[in-house]
């Protein structure tokens, strides 16, 4: 179930642990180790810690994620319905941007250390264009559970109708199918 | 300025307009007058009634738009960042659908007097599949201003990099020009 | 149970349904078709589509209603604990007004098209003055579960102590009696 | 403007003050100073401690109302539209209710160092019943600026067409007349 | 399970009642009927009315605490995560103060009748000064489970290490385990 | 002014920059740069990256803080009044711990890439245990200024009265003086 803002106890103990039988471990998550000193993905990959990952962020309203870009790798547009996103490259460097309701276009070319705010519910996305280093960022994030809609899947990849969709991008059903085809899951 | 969710005052009067010197006309809002027996849109149109076009829902949470769909338009995919939309068939008929978090797709056939409820920030489209007959429709937001963000122009209208694009939707750079052609604004 | 404003979730399927078992039908409210085309009511009517008629707006913090005014009929003094209401005429027109927390009416006579906010929790009413036509609206709200607060009944059909409502109008015991008789259910 | 939940700041100073200038008085409120000792009031009186009163609850979500109840006087039906009410009775007793949505009314009598509770946006009344006894008590609000909405004026001093509200009340137009008059401002 | 702010139904009744079966005895809480008339407390005492010790403050975002200083006696340093606090001075006087979150110590003076505000969140305290007197005040919280993080017991009577508190305190370790002992449960 | 959630704009621009003015750089912050490749502090150090460092976090509900940890050094019991911590160890490793409301302490040894999360306005702590290395972490936060209250400082370097400290902490004048002596600031 389901409230973000303002619990009125000091944390949320899930119904299947006995409230005084938890201790600090509950409030510790461990999955992110190996990160550190381990060999980074061969592919961009989102490593989400939030309420799912890590039930003690239940009504606290704050969550993680850390993503690795291998060279020349994005992370496609997508929004996030449930919080703004606070990225910080820890290593390599980010082309990064999002666009306004006004459908303008916000970017920025990001080093190690940098900051940027992708506002709430807004189209974002990163790129390391660099053709030969790896980039890793770590976001913050204003909920225990931001969500993700990564626009090329929802769009072509969850069976929205080919007319649909071809009237709204202005282009013809083949276009469409070529789109549909390249993101499809492989066998 | 800006927060949606409780005023602590009856409502919010802007500074231009003296307090006491308000009286009912603030109040209202005539601009639809004109949707009453007037011809019909020739292209999908929305007309927002938000706190832009009516001020005085500054602070009161809800907002309404009317949509009007010939025949065999679509309202392409698109995200309110802000709020829920719900919306009603006033006449003809809709094609609807939205994608969750989870990439599943929902989809529905509404005719007049059906109600379908879009869940905040999720990417959802209508469509008036009928080749002959016109669709009209209104919406209500639980936000003074859910904010409209339009996936085609949003993703190839706006400027991102070819490269980003033609990587995020795994195409080839030509595909993407071409996209960006189509929804490019005409001369 | 209870809270409305910004769910941690896409949207919140009630516990009896599987979830994974939920589809398009899931968000979708037909109870609305009767009214297209059908004999408009002969008294003063309301129909809900809130968080009772229609689960999927559980957390999504908007609802509608519908409200069919016969000719010389009100739609008494009422507050919503919950909400702002926003109403839109359809058909005929209308008389309204709502009173402030400093006592202030603000009145107005709307057509068709027209639309009038009535901020959240203050008393207000709608008229349909005409003799002859019937006058048809259509209300947005900003909470899945706005409530009613129907200011006649509330305070002479609920077994208010008769002693309370004279010194509270300031009246005699005999005009509280005629008007609870005036307002009690009949046999 | 208009806020009453979650500031960012520990609080909000006016702007005419120098934020460095102000001190503990900014925190303090002398205003109820008098009612210690002081000779109770002749007619039933409420004093509000809200922003108005007090600035320094400007974000704070709190405030106060001291009520004063001469023999045989009720604070009439009324609503407060941004919070609930919880009374502590501090000297003699009290006859109260609500009328919630269902239009249950909910009635106790209570005594001194009774607390009650009017949840938030319904109908309430107390009524101090004892021919002879003052009572006083104190009310607690979960916002800087409740609001009241005092029905008996609301309805029938504010200006509302006689048709209304004999329609709405469902009694003659003499009989709303007649308390129109009862509830006029004296001259 | 959890949040203080905006419920969507007029009052929250728990599982274990039949909703039905309620009356006005759900929302009385007899609990202080015991101050009135009775001998005060010999040492520092507080009585909350919360939501655990009445639950039907659930939902309605407010809170009483009723406060007794004997002289000389303080209410030490503290904090509430969940609330502001106003408190009423009601017989006696009291030294109050709070620290900001720039380290600004605001204090002030107070007799019977006065009101301070205690912002949210930030640590505060009241001293009764008097040798002799007897101070006795009440406070109202904007939420139903203020929560209290008495400093001295949770810093030095929770077991903390006392290198932590030592390092922290600049301070050796024979001050820190003086303090322990004094904070110490008795035997 | 200043409500942390939900705005209804997609972003609050400054009043003193033009809207149209701003771009990418107004959503980067560079500050931290120096942090990579730079020598270590020599004493525990916080570094914020909240509203006052990067205004494009207002309305955005989140920010950052890095701290830095020479060895045998503490962070001070302290509580953020508006928000949960969520801490990741980047290098090194620390002993961590909260109190919650009830008295009971939560104690964690973490390594590099573990995170934990303190709840909202709870007094916590951290130290780096070990004689030799240092660490490193950052924190994110579910407001744009969450505040801090040093606890330390707020209770004996902002000038709160020697007897009130003494009676509160259950100690002599002799131990308070001594304590505010050791936390005063060096002339």
């Amino acid at each position: 179930m389901a409230a973000d803002p303002d619990i009125i106890t000091d944390f949320v103990v899930p119904p299947e642990l006995v409230k005084g039988g938890i201790d600090g471990n509950f409030f510790t998550f461990t999955g992110m180790r190996s990160l550190v000193g381990e060999e980074p993905s061969s592919t961009f990959k989102v490593s989400k810690v939030g309420i799912t990952e890590f039930p003690a962020l239940n009504g606290q309203s704050v969550s993680y994620a850390v993503l690795q870009y291998p060279a020349g790798t994005t992370n496609p547009p997508h929004i996030h319905p449930r919080s703004t996103e606070l990225l910080l490259v820890l290593e390599g460097a980010l082309d990064v941007g999002f666009i306004d309701t006004t459908n303008k276009l916000f970017t920025q070319s990001l080093q190690a250390g940098d900051i940027f705010v992708f506002p709430k519910g807004l189209v974002h996305f990163q790129y390391n264009s660099d053709p030969q280093n790896f980039a890793l960022a770590i976001s913050a994030f204003g909920s225990a559970n931001a969500g993700t809609v990564s626009l090329p899947n929802t769009l072509f990849a969850t069976g929205v109708d080919d007319n649909v969709l071809a009237i709204s991008f202005k282009t013809d059903a083949a276009t469409i199918q070529k789109l549909k085809a390249g993101l499809a899951p492989k066998a």
